[in-house]
């Protein structure tokens, strides 16, 4: 049984490695299992075949036999609730570790989201420039309490997990918007999620898709 | 051992039932576990002793014995994967029910989420009335990709699990709106999930704690 997963055949962002892929493809890597790729081209991803997998046409997708998941979260809880390597064993932490997951999809990541639509779908509406310093500060005052959590810890809540996966991944986002960089801390945390072996493989796979082609 | 989650002392809805509580009182009440509530006050929420519960200063949050989670969808799943109720025991049904939990969560919900904010936070801006049909469109297109895959089933994905509880409850937040009901088999769906007796009974128990006090 091979694992499939769906990534786009090129990434919006050109393979900076935040295409939601790239956290599945680390989640593979940390938890050391091999996977296939299916590459959708764009024009396909609103098209029945691709909705039949993931309901809202985007990627990725999973798809292990008579399993298809969709959500990069219920993905990444996947792989780490059946192999070692992303959850803790002892229950009260896992729980802990979940928890951090769900922090970055639902607490973190909206706002980040909300910061991202700012600076491409509105920036060329007349309130773009007055607006966006409210929605970074949104931004802001979720890290401020994230950042005060982690001190100086090396993660979230002792070894790596999937929680730190999810988080790092998330605020990976930010990086091009100077925000990160605010929060020494948080910034410090992002490069040691970067700098894991899993990660590094992770990010050349999505990179090696999306670099140009050789002229034939 | 007492299963204790927190909720505000006085719901900013005053007891519409769109505070996170609710949905883990409607998780508690699916799978038939009895809790106890420990209010917190507003000036409360920040401080140190609920920061070490809840690293965001929200609520709800769990205790039960030595396990302290935060975040609704981490207790909810925690719920759903300890007590029978809430997700199916095939394990790719199961897949696909905690896909759609994620899908509430990180697909649904930030728009909404953004929807929310460009009413309560923004509507005094310049921009506000401008702006807010952009916003709604981003809801719109995610509710119509919604609707395609319900069609005329009960629930998203065979019998009622997890993942139509939070579905249910993330849309809630949108019928003030009118966009729910731009969407008729959403708005039933919406309807058959407030109709299930346990969210009865959960919606009332928040609303016994936010009604009007009688004068002493």
């Amino acid at each position: 049984m091979t694992i499939t997963i769906t990534a786009f055949d090129h990434s919006p962002d050109g393979g900076k490695g935040l295409a939601r892929d790239t956290r599945v493809r680390w989640a593979l890597e940390e938890v050391h299992q091999p996977y296939a790729v299916r590459l959708v081209p764009w024009r396909a991803m609103k098209e029945p075949a691709h909705l039949a997998l993931h309901p809202f046409g985007q990627i990725p997708t999973f798809e292990d036999g008579q399993l298809v998941l969709f959500e990069t979260g219920a993905i990444v809880l996947h792989l780490a609730s059946h192999f070692p390597g992303l959850l803790p064993a002892d229950p009260t932490a896992r729980g802990r570790a979940i928890s951090w997951l769900f922090a970055a999809l639902n607490t973190i990541e909206p706002p980040i989201l909300e910061l991202s639509n700012a600076k491409l779908l509105e920036r060329d509406q007349p309130w773009a420039a007055a607006r966006l310093p409210l929605v970074q500060q949104r931004v802001r005052d979720r890290l401020r309490q994230l950042a005060a959590r982690l001190g100086e810890a090396e993660w979230l809540d002792g070894g790596f997990s999937a929680g730190d996966l999810m988080m790092v991944s998330v605020l990976l986002r930010l990086r091009s918007s100077g925000i990160l960089d605010e929060f020494a801390n948080l910034a410090a945390y992002v490069a040691r999620g970067e700098a894991r072996p899993a990660y590094q493989r992770a990010f050349a796979a999505q990179l090696a898709v999306n670099l140009p082609k050789a002229p034939g």
